[in-house]
């Protein structure tokens, strides 16, 4: 089986070049060939082979990717590769119908080589561009054609200088003028210019600005969001009115130029407003479908979703990046031995094993997740367009919400602090700037605060597995979900009931137990949430307060640990299901089970605490698998690191690179 | 009191400018006036002023620090403002016998002001220089007017391309050719290249460096260090038979030029081999005051302490300005709150004062500890110039080596990690490279890796424990040390059967609670690391084996906890003293409090597993004490945040400074 595998794969997936790794791929217990088909398909292989194929045949997709250069010459670049990336038209509209995972793939390979690139180009195209399309009606479907020709290019101007996450505070205005049938865009002070807008700060010509809009006598309707031009196309000049510019150099991501704007009483006409959710006539009256403000705020900011669900596999894909360099180095670099003369790789010790492996067992688990999450994301956007009216797709967009607004923490976090992990790992020469850890967590750090900020996105998660109890106890309504990611509730007394049976060390082995012990654990934090919650709003507090002084320790944990469930649930399901080909059954498992009880051995003081662990047995067989799981992956695991392998492999070799290098200084002759 | 202080203190202490903080600072339940100079005293305080005042006045250290400018035009301005260090001359060799802390505090006001400068002054002064004087001899002392007047700048050349930690392992040699008197350097391949030399890349003129030393017909006599020339100081070209050259960008510290060199049978004379741990005769003859290779090897390296022990403060140096920019921002900064039309400062939610206060407890913690530390070992140092042969210094050498090699680990990580949080504490706006969190992250990320990576240092301090341990069994020899650090193991069976009893919220509210429960957690991760290493060794392993694999889970938790326990019995009792004012009981006591149950709340699975908690209660109340005592320091401590103040007073008004900065682009009249 692995070998007709490798046989057919063969132009898809070479084999590797010999080189310092090739011991201990040869000592693989399964193919990583099989494994790759496996887990992303041929088809999905083939996209990707093909946009790295063409990154690497292209000059100028070579190094430098931008770090050595000075911020204006990247960005110059930066845009370069933009505009050719639209000319090689990756993925035209009819397979992205097909196959809309490959938009995903698509990022995600242009992300892997920079992320300044895609952000770039997603900034135009999919936020500035759909928005458009999505917001607005017919009349705004002149700008499409101009989108795609890069006649002009775009923003999305919603953040301000004083307002990021609460964005209904957005204190821009735009004021209707019947006599002249125009709105009139203003930002009454410095604190409400928009800020950190992608795009805006060098390119951008024409910016989709949010703000409060208002009719002469109906007062203010709430944010809409507006076409607004900010400069002329031909000469990159702002147009009268609009001081925008740079905010500056940031900690990473240095391609993208984000901006800030403010506006000076501009006049736009009636028609470029984006009236899906609300319009104003000609003569000044406000109409609108929806029947109050915040269903209308809602369906403004409906699209949040989507963005979260993106970071996740952004977060997935800087992860991956990092364990791969840190693995590959840290199987090449000796450093002590069991005697003076013999060195072993630094990967033969338990200490880099434990501090490397379980990041590699959470790329895979969190990549399975944000995968499907997009995918059910997907279904959630097709029923929106068809207007599905059911009670299902409503609860769809629930479950869908809670599991991005919790996942994009967990993914971001995890890709922070491994690649920080890696970086360390890989000691001083991780510290280099050629190799390419700094720039992966410097252009990641921001997925843990744009788009929300991480704690304050896990309340929306907590929210709705306390509004799933409420509703419980006060109707006996079932719990179940679209994606069966609370069904388990349904047996939540039976499960707080239930107490850890120790079992043997080959059974710890096996991702069923960290399951279990999940479920308990999010039962516990669930009924302690609401007790704590119960308990602040008797002592006097006001629901603002309440909600406030139970994040810590309760809410947060809670959101934190369903996600984690959920995560490990799905790839657990996914790992032990019976189309798994047999020669790859040990490995995905050793994964599944390891990820569920490394993320598990943090919460263990809970688990004692609740008296779910009683004896000390439980907790040091804990330990003892995990250490016992990342020994054997080890020795069988680590080849199948080969995604992104096309970006990667330069940095495998980084001795012969730094040597090799033209050095400034020369040998002189002893003459 | 307080007045008589602020009185006294004015010139010294002057009054914040008023601004968006006054409202909180006029809260203050205490004098921050007084705090600074209990905690630091008027000298100290008048030594600092006089350095950053300096460099305020200094046009050549005005903006921008290094961020925004080209390598090549940052490290110009480095090596200016290094030359213009040398030219103020802010420590006099008399001043420095008087009061040896000034030289840590002058390391830390100018690493405040930026580490890259630090860092090439001390690398030619304190490394360089103070290698050549303490591991030379008489016929050196012509080196050091040179040294002093820059005639000559140097570098330390230990690490290799691919050998840091492990120095006994360096590969460079030296063989002595008695026909001309000289040794012979060379680099027997690439890997053995000098490499991560800081100064070498472009601007020092000579190397101490580190290679085995052959004579013939004696064979090798292990690692010696040697004075070499690499580059012409009239011209900067370097010397025939030596290449060297910069190993380019880092992810942060670009000011200082790290390098790299091989050298090809290069030829120095007999007298530059630094002779104090072995000399060469002219005929050939190797000649030792030491016994044995051992003995030798670690005289050589007996310095490594001071670099640990100098980069615990630097850490807490980046923590205090991380830490001061997020509380300033965090109390200005405002989102939601409790109606829609009043938001509320984010220092006001729960969850951002449980992100960042603990850090802010952790500083103040950390700062004492490691100044007193540098003084122990000032007083470690006194006794090893005076060849002072008694037990005690020996054990004093022991001991400090055990605390740096744990406290560096503790502190490089502490700081990482709260950068880390102030920056996402920060938003989308602590992601502004201008407001310097980006590079004091990447400026203190090597902390965790040079001088020793981390978690091999921690097995120093395991093995130190371990081996008290062993002595005690064996001879019953009483557990003591002159810094009293393991003065409790004396009592560790009667710790072990302690038991945690629930104390009142208040009692839980003073250090005393975490301090005994760190003496039990201590004890019982002594206990099962002994007991894992007799079971490793008893099932087969060789001691190295055995070693590895009882570090994850044991030994190197038992390390941090250990100096996590003594930090935290330093600080309390520092805070406990009769001497601590009245006025600053209260505040210095919680935060002692907090930073010992915030670090104690890392281990409480261990608390509940070993059975020192037992009921639900326990770890309940440990969270609910944490959470009010940040609450408790939030209301009247957070105006003590000043020191570094004067170099940071820019970045707290930062929205005036991103919306008056000089924009592209312009105000286009409308006529």
């Amino acid at each position: 089986m692995a070998s007709s595998s490798e046989g057919s794969g063969d132009a898809l997936l070479p084999d590797f070049p010999r080189g310092p790794l090739h011991a201990y791929r040869a000592r693989a217990s399964f193919s990583w060939k099989e494994l790759a088909l496996f887990l992303e398909g041929e088809d999905m292989l083939r996209f990707k082979k093909t946009i790295f194929s063409t990154l690497e045949n292209d000059p100028l997709f070579a190094p430098p990717r931008g770090g050595d250069l000075s911020m204006e010459k990247y960005r110059e670049l930066n845009f370069l590769r933009c505009r050719r990336v639209f000319e090689y038209d990756f993925l035209p509209v009819e397979d992205m119908l097909r196959s809309p995972l490959k938009v995903l793939v698509l990022i995600n390979c242009l992300g892997a080589y920079d992320w300044s690139l895609v952000s770039k180009f997603i900034l135009h195209m999919l936020i500035f561009g759909s928005t458009i399309y999505h917001s607005g009606s017919e009349r705004h479907f002149k700008y499409m054609p101009k989108i795609f020709g890069m006649e002009i290019f775009g923003c999305f101007a919603l953040t301000e200088l004083s307002h990021g996450t609460n964005t209904k505070a957005i204190r821009t205005t735009a004021h209707y003028d019947p006599a002249t049938e125009e709105f009139i865009i203003h930002s009454p002070d410095f604190e409400a210019a928009k800020f950190w807008v992608g795009n805006m700060g060098k390119t951008a010509t024409h910016a989709v600005v949010f703000a409060q809009l208002h009719t002469p006598g109906g007062g203010c309707h709430g944010l809409h969001s507006f076409i607004v031009q900010i400069r002329d196309p031909k000469t990159l000049l702002p147009v009268p009115g609009v001081m925008v510019g740079d905010i500056g150099r940031k900690l990473g991501q240095n391609g993208l130029d984000n901006g800030f704007a403010m506006f000076h009483k501009v006049r736009i006409p009636r028609q470029d407003l984006l009236n899906r959710i609300g319009d104003v006539t000609p003569e000044g009256t406000y109409v609108t479908p929806f029947k109050d403000d915040r269903q209308r705020f809602a369906a403004s900011l409906g699209s949040l979703s989507t963005g979260r669900v993106s970071i996740m596999s952004m977060s997935v894909v800087n992860l991956k990046l990092a364990i791969s360099i840190a693995l590959r180095f840290s199987a090449t670099r000796r450093q002590f031995g069991p005697t003076d003369e013999e060195e072993i790789p630094v990967l033969e010790y338990q200490v880099q094993q434990w501090r490397l492996l379980p990041y590699l067992a959470a790329a895979y688990a969190l990549d399975h997740f944000s995968t499907w999450l997009f995918l059910d994301l997907v279904e959630l956007q097709q029923g929106l367009l068809a207007k599905d009216p059911s009670a299902r797709q409503a609860e769809l967009g629930r479950e869908i919400h809670a599991l991005a607004s919790a996942g994009k923490p967990l993914a971001s976090w995890t890709a922070q602090q491994g690649i920080q992990e890696c970086r360390e790992a890989c000691g001083g020469h991780g510290y280099l700037a050629m190799n390419r850890l700094g720039d992966l967590r410097n252009d990641n750090d921001p997925n843990c605060t744009y788009e929300g900020d991480n704690n304050v996105l896990l309340q929306q998660t907590s929210s709705y597995l306390l509004s799933l109890l409420a509703r419980r106890a006060q109707g006996g309504a079932r719990c179940e979900s679209p994606l069966k990611s609370v069904d388990f509730l349904e047996a939540y007394p039976d499960i707080l009931g239930r107490r850890f049976e120790v079992p043997s060390l080959e059974d710890y082995l096996d991702s069923s137990v960290p399951l279990a012990a999940y479920e308990w654990l999010v039962c516990y934090l669930l009924q302690e949430s609401d007790r704590k919650l119960n308990q602040e709003k008797r002592s006097g507090s006001s629901d603002f307060e309440a909600r406030n002084n139970c994040q810590v320790y309760y809410c947060r944990s809670l959101a934190l640990a369903f996600l984690e469930l959920t995560v490990l649930r799905r790839f657990h399901e996914y790992t032990h299901q019976p189309r798994v080909p047999p020669p790859l059954r040990a490995v995905l498992g050793r994964l599944s089970a390891l990820y569920g009880l490394w993320s598990l051995s943090r919460h263990t003081a809970l688990l004692y605490r609740g008296g779910y662990f009683s004896s000390e047995q439980a907790g040091k067989m804990m330990e003892n698998a995990i250490l016992d799981l990342c020994s054997q992956l080890y020795k069988n695991l680590w080849t199948a690191v080969l995604q992104e392998s096309k970006v990667l492999e330069r940095a495998s070799w980084w001795p012969e690179f730094s040597a090799n290098k033209p050095v400034i200084g020369s040998w002189k002759s002893k003459l």
